[in-house]
């Protein structure tokens, strides 16, 4: 269960303050001629203590590649790389060890594992996302190499910067976009592209909320004004409209496709809550530690990435 | 593509005007006495002409088990199940052969197969969820026995008969809830329990958005407010408020699972619309055939057949 | 578990005296026109009641075909099939309730799920074999437009005659030859074409051994002798002789893939035997019903079958 | 295709002269204190320059463990783990580049991929097997605990020293034994307990050949003489003799797992031999490099490892 996709596939392994954090990257075609100035590129947007949303945690995010290549090329085998977790500060979180921090998994952990890694959230620490930027970055290229692009944009966002000043945390809302993709990728019933999407979304931390096209709001429309109607233009069959967001039926109709991710507010925040501990005794919790104020905008690399990979993983179906 | 589940699993098939659809439950525990009672209430919760929103194609819906059984108990081998379709009016679709419905899924299908069963919508039919009703309704009792429940309402629906008259139709809004699922349900890293739901409330036709817990509007929020507080309530951990909608970091934390499911209007409307044939000539549509005004409330019992089907699933995980 | 295959997959179900036996294959190109013919020729090959060595079961053994099918044309959709069992005798099996036939599956089933289809053998029956020679002959259709050939022999048999007088049955060797396949098909590390062969193999009733090339007799040989040298033939890289039968790395090497599989007696003797009841006392069995005194030559387009499924299931990847 | 197993699953990668090779066992139960020194040992049965059959290749093999571990015991996440390749000789290989070594899969990775990594042979290295030890070690310690052993010895082998002195290779036989597996492991239809042991002992490099029980032997048996007996031992039922190796119907019966598992001869040999370059013309090859003289005994451990690893992930099913 920590293996995303089905042809393209991706196994991720890694927690927050363990020894390092890598993936393995099964499927990838050979012959491919890595761009590793993209990959760098990737991981600078979503690397932290950048902007005033993001936390203080620096790390180098050098990836050592382990396997996979010759000389850079690729070679139809796994691409096993991992990253070095450096600048680790263990001991913030030993207050936390037994405490519930409120909105995180370190309960829902508990309950599971029966164990948990508590130095800054384990495996359930948003820097396990890095994985998914580096292989997100290859799919991106094999994509660049068929036309296919993936973009993404802050849709909505909460002040941040009032946030952090009242030592709170905001969400936001991402808006992705994939340009270029041909008419007929998705497999029906149970593959379908939207509902591939959906799931690789859920699978970031904080997601709480995912629509393709208009989402929500075609609950409220009518069929009149839903329906995207088909037109030809100069030859080619699209629709004049695009409030389905590029797919029907689960499968994708020659437009673009389009889509918003809701982020909910990153649960650490500084000021003082009220929780529980592992022995169910009331305690209070003000969350030190390095935190961003909102997920967003290092989320958007993380959603393009994910983007990426399920259309990557589609194509070659 | 056509299988959902990773142990017990559901495999359909069938298009709406071919001999038969069905399916094939894999992983069911051995020495389950089938409620074929329930089962038949919740097909008959699925079934058409029972309301204002609903088409009047008349399917008596007969389910014939095939296997998996003995006596009316589960062996623990395959359960293979059909349903003979038997009021297809297939001579409605035929002026439809060659024309792209605006926002379903002919044009898509067409691109992706080159071929395509355009009687009765084939296998893009909302009539292929009724294998789902049938392995999710024995999901639900076996998640009754653990004392968990799956229940749904309307939570936001168009003006149906206003929409009927007006040969338009409506979208609208689904709110699921499971009950009783105890903490710990859900595999990260690509198995949380929010993943996988989504996942498979896309694959129900006509959905564009989903959403855990107070979804979209979490983006919106402070973290100190959306935050959900452990609390002690006589030695049960448990929190205050269930914003995340039971699940944190993928992981089920003892709360109630709630959720949101939006559907588009259904497609099929009277009233005529510009469109293309294959073609790619221009032309009008009006669509006739039997058809319903509203996915919901008809929807509710596909929702809950979905949840059940993951619930079931992870806790066998 | 009953889903053979990563693309082209083959879903099984049915006991032996339930009401139907059957398959869904998913993962199948659109546009194929189905060769019945082809597919009732291979039935006819594995039905019974036509030799010395066969049971005299009595089936018409007719195909019902549910889905993905348009005028005999692939859609791309799960195609689903079954065949009705239609000359069960279970009354020959109610003395068998509750006794282990020696070197059954009734003693393993037993542990396994706590209830048994007793009724021929239910779905440890050879009767659930039908559903992968309808799928082989499917597969084998597709190689055929791929210039690819499966084809079987039987290598070796005890004396069959002489068997059933006596009460006893024999078991034998059969040789499977597939021609054409081009180098390069099968998936290292755990996707080796031997390894997806062997487990093939393995799924069949009764088998107990399986050998590629050479197989055991490589393991007594000297490397100077057992390794194939390349020579180049008017232009075209192959081996000079073929002792790795066609695999070497676990991937095809262009030249005849060549394997042996080893099939034990037939466990229905009609000779008295010792065994015990499920309450473990002592007792006697003389397996009447109707039951063939070897596997083969029935199991010959069997072997075909699931050679043919997994070279086009390796094809598809 | 570099995942092994269903629910307790390997992920391998790593090219024989690479930076490292290493795995990602995902699926292992939480709260495993790891047995390293049984790891050590396992990795010593394997370990190179032991013996007279051994290659020369010097290897510390130190295991470097990147996840799922805190403190040594396992967290429920996925453990990844590595060996960096120290004593790589590439230059010994650079010769070799473009020439096809007779029985090797340099030929096959060619057509298959159009790159290979001819450094020590890349991805088809034996080197590549060392993950499947170290999982298998931890799949050994889960099964001790529930009172399941295996182990396996040389059944039969050539002479390997007059071997090596005539610049030759040997092949061989393993017998390997599963004591304590409870009746009831294993899936029909496709996850029957021999066929995943055959698909996995196929996965190791050089194996040609795979029986359970008295495998080929049984096919020149009769029924009365190959069947086993059930009797009734002090309360427990079992069976009189174990020609079927404990599997019937695909399902373990209680008694000893036995098999036996064909080793081809190495194909790298010092004789010289006639074969093709990449440019299919013809040369002579003599394999220098460090290469073992018979794959035995260092294959002992690598059985066992698959094994282990098939039954632990029946196990979890």
């Amino acid at each position: 269960m920590n293996t995303l996709g089905h042809i393209f596939t991706l196994t991720t392994f890694g927690e927050s303050h363990g020894p390092a954090i890598g993936g393995v990257i099964d499927g990838c075609p050979s012959n491919l001629k890595i761009d590793f100035q993209l990959i760098e590129e990737e991981l600078n947007r979503r690397k932290t203590a950048q902007s005033a949303t993001a936390s203080q945690r620096h790390e180098t995010d050098q990836v050592e590649w382990l396997s996979g290549l010759l000389d850079g090329v690729t070679l139809g085998t796994p691409i096993a790389f991992i990253v070095r977790n450096e600048d680790c500060k263990s001991k913030d979180y030993e207050l936390l060890k037994d405490v519930y921090r409120p909105s995180h998994a370190d309960y829902a952990y508990d309950q599971k594992y029966g164990i948990r890694d508590w130095r800054g959230g384990g495996r359930a620490s948003a820097r396990t996302t890095l994985p998914l930027v580096v292989a997100g970055a290859i799919a991106k290229q094999i994509l660049q190499g068929k036309g296919i692009s993936v973009s993404s944009e802050v849709f909505s966002m909460g002040d941040a910067e009032q946030a952090r000043m009242a030592g709170d945390s905001v969400g936001g809302v991402v808006k992705g976009t994939i340009k270029g993709v041909p008419a007929g990728l998705g497999e029906p019933m149970f593959g379908k592209y939207s509902a591939e999407l959906a799931h690789a979304m859920f699978c970031l931390p904080a997601v709480k909320g995912f629509e393709i096209g208009d989402g929500f709001a075609l609950a409220e429309m009518k069929g009149s004004e839903a329906n995207d109607l088909f037109v030809n233009k100069n030859g080619r069959i699209c629709t004049a409209t695009n409030h389905s967001g590029g797919i029907q039926g689960g499968i994708s109709n020659g437009e673009d496709i389009t889509f918003k991710v809701a982020f909910k507010p990153i649960p650490s925040i500084a000021q003082t809550q009220q929780t529980v501990n592992r022995a169910g005794e009331k305690c209070e919790i003000a969350v030190g530690g390095r935190h961003d104020v909102c997920a967003l905008p290092r989320a958007l690399v993380l959603v393009e990435a994910m983007a990426a990979l399920v259309t990557v993983d589609l194509i070659q179906l």
